[in-house]
């Protein structure tokens, strides 16, 4: 893509390598972040908000292996040396530079060997180093995530290319994964936050793997203007909808590669009086342990869904639920539904992807929720790696 | 107990015997309840519900292996046909008895099955079978719940006993699991509910194995007035002390026996600005999948504890976080502490049982949460079996 080139390094941060990426931005780009709510912030993050605050933001540089995190005012020193010596490098102030890590919280930030690989990392700056750099950012995934799309539009073509990290403490509430999106199309920073904003909601605030939120999570749409294209030649619409493809994408592979899943089930609610109650239903379906014990076992267990449905913290009416497997309406009228085919839901959930959806009757808002099972690889998983 | 007989019985409803059980009080007790928030509600829990509205409750009638919810009217009339054939043998109306069900939603009760063996649950009523009645009402639980204290007063003596059963599906808000204390002590209906909803909220509020909440929770107080002595004869704090202490009892051994557990951790918060607050920071670390998965690790995964409570939806001032495993202070002002002393922290996790402090500098408040560890046969158990 114009405007932005792209590079990872091996630094041995991490017996895995790739551990190191870079993303370069063209002059006069504007990037917009969303960061974790987490009140236990990473370093990293602290002075990536720094520099965004001040600067427009030339370089993203990752590391994985080590989150840079809970260790006062020495991680907040690594992660500011780090930009400085990237900064001097490549000669552009330090507050150009934003900083991102992702790993084990609570060991020191192994800045000498980051620093030795910072010459490598920017001599491999090129254009085709997406997934090279989607590796690097790796830490229990099982694989890299990356998507783009082709925008044709008046006078030419402009490209949205983003790459993502996140496997566990996967969250809804802009939590727990990395993500980077790019775009050369022209967007001022007011663009770039409100569209930013739109697409995470959508995407990787809709998504769970745990309901652990981490302390490092930040996603980020640059813009680099290379294309000449402005969101008026694209179309707004037009190009809202691409970005929301692209980070819904990312946002599926994350639940599809969480830690020991199985199966991905795509939560529908609709009918809600109101977004949020929507949001909350499909989150407390999505996130119940006996839930998804349940979809790991392949068992048209209905009694759970109804059950999380039942304690969901939201206003509905509970008469009117009604719930399907895939095509197959288990739940109504307070009851399971005479014509239910049990056999044909158990065929349904056997399935690697398949839906739940949730009907209420008390309005028009709806809400989609990306949810997997729980294995139990996913407890030895974590009961052996340090995050 | 002088007012109450128990009996236990095997009705077939499940491969496990016995699964039905049969508390008798003497006249002119009261019961009080406190019954599951979820709006998936079971039909013997709609039932019960109406039955102490209109009367004050003489029999306790208990089944597992069925929890007869998610059935509509049919429900509702099986429950109240057991309530009828066991009022019709024991001379009382239909509204003295109170039904009870735990295991698999969606199934129809077995109510010929039940029906057949009410006259042996009649026969076999007696002053000692409290173990076979605890046994009877279990059902992922490996092992039976009871707890008994002895108060000595003036005058005379009275007694508290309970029962309890839950493994999984074990929450916060009065969820998850059956409890039924009975005590021969002198109670109006309005002390045995407040003393019940005190009771409640600082043991199986208290607790949780996986965050779900069921359908079918109840936990009752009776008190037959058998001893003849009242609140003011033995105390009401010295009644409130012990009948807590009962409670609690059974509230651990509920996570003690949570599906799966192999540790139980018992977590404190302290210095918090309400109570509120120190319940949720307890409740989101105690909950915490990745928290829960190093605990079944033994591993000092400190980390994770942290960025637990640094999600949870409360007020608190995170500067002033201090957290110790054990004794071991671990965090204090934002980042690991310097003498922190990671194998004393492994050996304190090694243990069956420990305690996770953590404290606030925003108040007084406290709250105490037990919760356990989350081990890859918690999948099993619930991937194996339908709750």
């Amino acid at each position: 893509m114009p405007g932005v080139r792209v590079s990872a390094a091996s630094a041995g941060i991490r017996r895995r390598s790739p551990d190191l990426a870079l993303i370069e931005l063209a002059e006069n780009s504007v990037t917009a972040a969303v960061m974790t709510r987490n009140r236990f912030v990473a370093a990293p993050v602290t002075v990536a908000r720094e520099h965004l605050a001040a600067r427009a933001g030339r370089y993203l540089l990752i590391n994985s292996g080590c989150a840079n995190t809970g260790l006062g005012a020495a991680g907040i020193e690594a992660a500011r040396a780090c930009c400085a010596a990237l900064g001097e490098r490549v000669g552009v102030g330090v507050e150009e530079v934003l900083p991102f890590s992702t790993g084990v919280i609570g060991e020191p930030l192994p800045l000498d060997k980051i620093l030795a690989r910072l010459p490598d990392l920017v001599d491999g700056l090129g254009d085709d180093n997406w997934g090279a750099a989607a590796e690097a950012i790796m830490t229990t995934d099982t694989h890299p995530k990356a998507a783009s799309v082709l925008l044709e539009g008046e006078g030419g073509a402009c490209r949205i290319t983003g790459i993502a990290k996140g496997a566990g403490m996967i969250e809804p509430n802009m939590a727990t994964m990395l993500g980077f999106v790019v775009t050369d199309a022209v967007l001022t920073r007011e663009q770039a936050d409100a569209l930013l904003r739109e697409a995470t909601d959508d995407s990787f605030n809709c998504i769970a793997v745990d309901g652990d939120t981490s302390t490092n999570d930040a996603c980020t749409l640059s813009a680099t203007g290379a294309s000449g294209l402005d969101l008026e030649r694209i179309g707004e619409a037009r190009f809202r909808e691409a970005l929301g493809a692209v980070m819904r994408s990312l946002a599926y592979e994350i639940v599809r590669d969480g830690e020991g899943a199985t199966r991905v089930v795509t939560i529908r609610v609709e009918g809600a009086a109101t977004r949020e109650d929507a949001r909350a239903i499909a989150r407390t379906v999505g996130l119940s342990p006996l839930v998804k014990t349940a979809v790991y076992a392949g068992d048209p267990n209905w009694g759970r869904v109804v059950a999380a449905i039942g304690r969901a913290p939201a206003e509905f009416d509970f008469e009117s639920v009604r719930c399907w497997i895939g095509d197959e309406l288990v739940f109504a009228d307070g009851e399971r539904v005479a014509s239910y085919n049990e056999a044909g839901a158990a065929e349904h959930m056997k399935k690697p992807e398949w839906d739940l959806r949730i009907a209420l009757g008390d309005g028009d808002a709806t809400a989609t929720f990306i949810t997997c099972d729980f294995s139990p690889e996913y407890v030895t998983i974590n009961a052996s790696y340090r995050s």
